[in-house]
């Protein structure tokens, strides 16, 4: 009765208060039962197809060869945009070509892109509404079984596909202007800002950063180097740089939130912010 | 160490706060470590028995044949309420006798009920009020594991369990008055009004529909065809009746929450529905 | 492709809004796509290493042996803290060195503690802010795949072991004094007195509960004997003397929060609370 199978995950916008995302890993289930399921999150803002995109982008290396990984954030529901099917990294990925793929279509790995639209591989009913369970989760669940991708409809050219701007900031030789683009549930500051878009520049040994009228340290080194209940600036897990307080909750205490402007400047240039802000 | 099972499905009125759901999988799995475990919803309103049978009736079907659905809404516990199980459509459903699973006893399906009191099946030490996890979860991973429904207990009459009504809409030859029964983490409103509903009333081509002191426009076709920001009708996935606010949120644009009233009228009726509504 | 592996449960306090749950179930699958993974909980307050404490100690058991359970409270990730794996009554441990396993370290039952520092088994790169995802979940992998414990670094005595109080009751012949350690999603006040602690007191045939200004009967048997909408106090499932309301919210209905004190008299004493409370 159990097949074995890929990892399959879950990005949504839905929330985990409605039977949205259950139902999903029935209808995959249907398919296969061998195959495990892991919700990466269901807790991508509303259509926020940006966050969706980062999020991807940023873990689907930690998971094994193989997985496929399904996005359901789709504004477009219902309307004419298309179902694509990525592979990608020894990965697979599919979705709504709305962009939320645009990091691995703009990506270093080469992809390969396919049109979902093999009727054979959905529910028998598609409803105009809920594409993630009658179309994307049957698919999901043959990919992870081992179908091969080009089952699922015609190669496409990665040109075709809707790419989006995930805002990245604005880096100039001594200094880069961000922006915060998620608060944690811990209330640290996640910002766009990344490991490589600091390397790129000359931060003069330390740099030095501002975020409304704060200046915030910079901690490279380890939590033991920050005092409790400061604001500090790191770079995080999925290297990127966030402002956090230990002990504490930086969104809270700085009162911050989604959108707000970072600024990092090297320490010659004497902190003034005053010209990349303005 | 593996043994192979049918998936078990968990609806509950427990939110995601607190260990319950998750020391449920823990005796599941002290059964049988093979079963796929997926949660329907723990997002039930605390003790709303109508709302879990909403859930269960209208998306069981999408899971396997031979899941196990077991449903911990239960106001009751502890109290002299039996547990019984189902045997319906070629799934099995496990819960308090509190009338969670009318839709299935009333349904068109052939039904056989079962009343679950063979203590063998239980954890030793039995609770007054957790017996999701004592009594139900055992059971339920037995079930998954390929036990005839039959050891549970004493077969019993469908007629001697506990029914409620789900609230349906008043439908007259001229129109409907429905409720929003359920309101999404979009901010969808989910009515008790169907496709079937619909169907039995001469409409005159297209209905007409009020909520409020708002007209809402119906849209047969795909979301192409609505305007961003405006409240419209739909049959939803579920086959309900839903308002929606296309890249908006219905709830908060209307202000309304449960319960509200909503009527539908053909249009040749000229919605004009002080008549249903009064 | 698959193998198979004992259960691993995860209990922080990440909430389930971000991706870090289900990128450590990524790097678990990486390891062994076998292993069937659990949410105990991740609604634990922000860093309260007791609740993670209370929590674990009070589910493990219904978990299969060999279940690997596997904590991340952990405010000083990133500093000079150990983290440490246990071994204990056919169950493992793996969080944190910082008391979040004191009930094990203190208890009742045999315990065998190492030092997880053997990087062979870590990700590649770790980093300094999360080391659930880097350090734990593939040393848990490891242990639910059957890798014996001692490869996961030194062995190390409990005395070494960072044990916090949980903060018990105080317990005398005539009475305990305790508080409200969580309150439920349902409302109901969870306290730190426990049945062995109330075997402990005479109380004299029925016990007299008082929070804030109220007396609370307490009910020995079954939910039957509460009224609906009254406040009660009972023994719960994990064995908590717990005040909840029938068919209502305790927390609401009272207006009590975490850390409320509650007093338990014995009947004779005629339920004068003055004397603990004072």
């Amino acid at each position: 009765m159990r097949q074995s199978g890929f990892p399959i995950t879950l990005t949504t916008d839905f929330g985990l208060a409605d039977e949205y995302v259950g139902v999903m890993k029935g209808v995959i289930l249907l398919i296969n039962k061998g195959v495990p399921i892991v919700d990466l999150t269901h807790g991508i803002q509303p259509q926020d197809i940006r966050q969706a995109a980062r999020v991807i982008n940023s873990n689907y290396k930690y998971f094994p060869p193989g997985t496929v990984h399904l996005c359901v954030v789709d504004p477009g529901v219902g309307t004419a945009r298309r179902i694509i099917a990525l592979h990608c990294d020894t990965h697979f990925f599919i979705g709504p070509d709305n962009g939320v793929f645009s990091p691995l279509i703009n990506g270093p790995e080469s992809v390969d892109v396919y049109q979902v639209e093999n009727r054979k591989l959905f529910l028998k009913e598609v409803s105009q509404t809920f594409q993630g369970r009658d179309i994307m989760a049957p698919v999901a669940a043959r990919l992870a079984s081992g179908m091969s991708i080009v089952h699922v409809g015609p190669r496409i050219t990665r040109d075709s596909c809707v790419v989006i701007s995930l805002r990245d900031p604005l880096v100039r030789r001594d200094g880069i202007a961000g922006e915060v683009v998620n608060i944690d549930s811990f209330g640290n500051l996640r910002t766009n800002i990344t490991k490589a878009h600091l390397n790129r520049i000359d931060l003069g040994g330390h740099p030095c950063i501002t975020l409304r009228s704060y200046a915030i340290g910079f901690c490279k080194g380890s939590y033991d180097d920050i005092a409790d209940n400061m604001p500090a600036a790191i770079i995080n897990s999925s290297g990127e740089l966030e402002v956090c307080v230990k002990k504490g909750n930086a969104a809270r205490l700085l009162r911050v939130g989604r959108g707000e402007r970072i600024f990092v400047h090297g320490h010659r240039s004497g902190c003034q912010d005053a010209d990349l802000a303005s």
